[in-house]
């Protein structure tokens, strides 16, 4: 039995050979802000490994999301779709199982999560906050639905519109729907915006989510012309699963995707305000003012005008300061800008409407 | 069976939606000249998956070094240590066979290999050119390596000195050696250079390679202070498996290593040549000449004076042109410039000797 | 006079000084091929300096000439407009006088040239190759054009339509170019297309140039939305005075905007022939090959299908291999790729028609 | 007279062209922190343009400070050398009175200053805060100093040790010292750290500043070794020419120069306590705990282990957060981890020394 032990010393070594290609454990931050005394947790609840379709090991997930500047990961392997069945016999727990120890150690929150795929329609949804991934095998999509409730999940109509022949809001999400059997739905998946899934939100009062569904190497499958994975801004109490699932069904969420924020009008208006300050002018000559803009969020804030003062169109960059000036009355005591944040909706094609207001005494 | 009907149709329909994450299939090429009336191949001999250590599936291996610029690769998973053998059940055979049809579509040589994991001493090695990976999985290291080579493998000895204790050059490698059973020896593995191995190589006539040894997904796994894989050059008759082989047993090879090549005089020598051309002066004023040196080479040249012209240190930048002025005697016919490449190592510590000559008239 | 000495002796330590700070010597090529026989000369044509309203001395307009990969510049400040007077008093051959020296030891080509600058209608005209700038300054501007002519200068319009109120091409224009006055037109100044001036180009055969009109610092000047300044290519027999003149009279030139070229059909289908090749198939599968196309040239080149076979949209990215696939009939000798490559303009909003050709045995 | 009334108009018309390439309005701003219930400034005290032997006009001096994060400049053209006379008549107070119209504008508090420049030695001084830069252009050396003292200027002495002759700290400087002719020294001047002028800084109590003596165009200037301009950070009161002198006077300083601090250790150990925060333990496994250290800093801090407890070397990254752990004992409070800053500079090689604390509880 020599060799057998052999090979558990190299168990060791190997290790320490592993180490030497460790991924740095520092990381850049996301800058959201807090708002409204809640904690930002920056999520992505859609993600695959090598135990459905996707093609990495679980504890690739938790080193990107640590990378990306995520609280919150689900991995949500497909319950029906097994393309490596052939080597990897289906086990429906053990993508979470993998993960956990090394999400404790990096400081992600990992939520047990399972995705429910049939053929659309019905479409895909995602149950996350599961107990027993297993118990979703079912025949009947209704009744692993209705499971997934009875665990007390969060369940979300994902890609709502991917497939070209879809056919939209049917019968069947009206009876889930009416059941409270779906709570929220991605707006965003990957690199696209579905437009209805948003207007849906909106109307029926779901939750605004968007995830990555990423199947590849996380730095392989961001498409060029998104720059990040989409993540779920959630405005939790705390971070731990109670907060994070509470948060999620009074639906206190918002979505990063692209160059854009995506969700309800309260909350976008509280990014925008603790993200950009305007301060006094730091120079008058006659009638004209010169003043500071700050945008702190790490995105940036592009503006377009609706009321009398300011250019037409303006960008406030991420992470920087922007000099403005305008023209004002001898006895003005403030200049009010109104503009519309083009890249903030708060439905589909509309933009949030702020004032910045310039103190001038 | 409607359930499973659907689930094949689902097939279809995941797929699509990975297509809108696919990488894309454009690629910055890899500048290496072609030199000395060989192909020069790009290659990576020593690549891990989820079948051994590794933490990708083994298509993800064809991607990344599609995307890296590669010619050839071999998958060459421990034949003895499988940590995922819970999940994964052990199949030599399985990673070969898993990425062939990518490897066939994105125009890369996957060449059938695997690693000898024992004990150090004597160490790991890889032996590529296999025909049945199952063939290797003996009690007796020996019997391994043997049997590789009867198989018509090329074999060698994977990062020497990584392990702390490891006590250099011992019988068991004279053995393997006077056997004839290694015919190759990683300078290189990952981001670490091994000075001994070098020497070793020069010595015994040893072909040197370089390999990444990568586990992680590539973009995770490559250290910053290296910035891309370790790449073996190999100056072949084709881009085929036979020509490959013999050029790799008549030590026909190079290492791209961070800022530097490893190599035999002869193939530096050859490189630098393809690579670096200086023009006739452009501008004479009284005994002063200005000219260009071109550098086409991917990398940054490095040179240390050991004539009597031109500046004490120069660096030609990779893909760029850079001016020069030197004096002259009056009636010259030419001006010779005699440096050492600090980056192109022929032996440890040892750069190669060129000169640049100008041509006046 | 003790501290005139000294002082003296200071100019040599400062001009030590400065080397330290010295731009490195070594700049990436642009890489535009030669064609047709020519030699492809890179050039601006307009560039200002602190001798009328430029923000920086001469020479600097040569080092940043070298650092951005050109072969050509001509400095033409302003006859009529000279902000900074007061304290540089006007002379209308010194930045030719003072860049001279530098020009020679950075193997750049400096043209005399000036820019005759009265109020629009009818505009601003650049006339370079002139003789003596002096000769200019003149109460009357046809005058000025006319002398600029017998000075055998080639004069060009610059920046037709930049003035919101101007009135398009008038009696003025049509009297220079019946004079033969003008020989060309800017289709591009600074980061702004003149969709106008490129029509009056082709109809007109005008030669095109553009450039970039630069005041500020090079690094300053350039906005984010075109990443480089704009260059005109002019395909001369030679690189010197006579034979750029001749290749501009003639009308060989391409100009480099943004992510365009825009020139006429002949020098733009030489440079995507000199550009891109696709290659035998490298692998075949029933119906399908698949095959390489690469592109070296500098620029991305964006296609669009006009054929039956290839995709809708395709991009081939500068330097670089792209793979792509397509169904063969059994017994096809080749196949035969159509597109219109969008961001080649022959005439306002019209890409230059290409075919890609795959030879099959 | 009517060709003056156009070339009017055109005044306007070419600044509206000019427009059109300005330099973006919005700045990323340097993150180093206010300390010690001071405000932070960002200085460059010495600075040249075409006014001497530099090559820009004076109000691109103002756009590079904005650009780079300034709030303090001072344009400080050498009294006695001027290459540029036989085109620009010396007047020595013509730079400040250009720029400062546009330093209003941008937010950019511009001092007058000037450089005396003898013969080294005794070497180059710049003398800031004056209020008449004529007075300066003397005969003898020492009534230059004299009177810029006596206009109550702030004078220190410019790259002590960049002239490979220079024989360091002689009678001459000895006698300024001790007239309090000179209150402060660089350390720092372009890409050149100057430790014997940084010893002296530590021996006498000299004022440390460090600035980059441009001369080119900034994006020109700066060598790649140092990737930004060195800054001369100074602790003061307010943002105002009195507040900055007093800071100076006071000694109140810290350099930033390429990736180091260089300053007196109560100003670093504030910038630390400032810009690191170590978080209480997010994790406890058996005698391991899990914690996270924020570097809000825009500088990498380099830290070497003094200590017990801790890695060897560890590097906080900028602006970003970095895992730990380490092992405690069962009734710890807390866990002490001693570091040195390597490149937070006290004095010649001699780091910050900080401690680490983690709150166990």
């Amino acid at each position: 039995m020599k060799i057998r032990l052999k090979v558990i010393s190299l168990i060791v070594l190997v290790q320490l050979l592993l180490v030497s290609f460790a991924a740095a454990e520092s990381r850049k931050d996301l800058n959201f802000p807090d708002i409204l005394d809640y904690k930002t947790l920056k999520c992505d609840l859609h993600i695959h490994t090598v135990f459905s379709d996707g093609l990495v090991w679980p504890t690739v997930r938790v080193e990107e999301a640590w990378r990306d500047g995520l609280d919150v990961i689900s991995i949500t392997d497909h319950i029906e779709y097994h393309p490596h069945e052939q080597d990897i016999p289906t086990k429906h727990n053990r993508p979470y199982e993998i993960a956990a120890g090394m999400a404790k150690e990096k400081n992600i929150l990992l939520i047990k999560g399972a995705e429910i795929t049939r053929d659309t329609p019905p479409g895909h949804f995602n149950a996350i906050f599961l107990t027993d991934m297993n118990a979703l095998d079912t025949n009947d999509f209704l009744d692993a639905v209705k499971i997934a409730n009875e665990q007390g999940a969060f369940v979300f109509w994902n890609h709502p519109g991917w497939k070209p022949e879809a056919k939209g809001w049917l019968d069947i999400h009206t009876k889930l729907y009416e059941n409270k059997w779906i709570q929220g739905i991605e707006a965003v998946n990957g690199d696209t915006y579905y437009e209805d899934a948003h207007r849906w939100a909106v109307e029926k009062n779901l939750t605004i989510v968007g995830n990555s569904d990423i199947h590849d190497p996380m730095s392989e499958g961001i498409s060029s012309n998104v720059d990040h994975r989409p993540v779920t801004l959630v405005f939790a109490k705390a971070k731990s699963p109670e907060a994070l699932k509470e948060a999620l069904l009074e639906g206190r969420t918002t979505v990063w995707h692209g160059k854009q924020l995506i969700g309800r009008e309260k909350y976008l208006d509280a990014i925008f305000k603790a993200s950009v300050k305007a301060a006094k002018p730091y120079y008058r000559y006659k009638d004209t003012v010169w003043f500071e803009v700050k945008n702190t969020l790490c995105i940036d804030i592009q503006l377009e005008k609706t009321g009398g003062a300011g250019p037409e169109k303006l960008t406030l960059p991420a992470n920087s300061t922007t000099l403005l000036k305008t023209k004002v009355k001898d006895d003005a005591e403030e200049v009010k800008l109104s503009y519309t944040v083009k890249n903030f909706l708060i439905a589909p094609d509309k933009g949030l409407a702020i004032e910045l207001i310039i103190q001038l005494q």
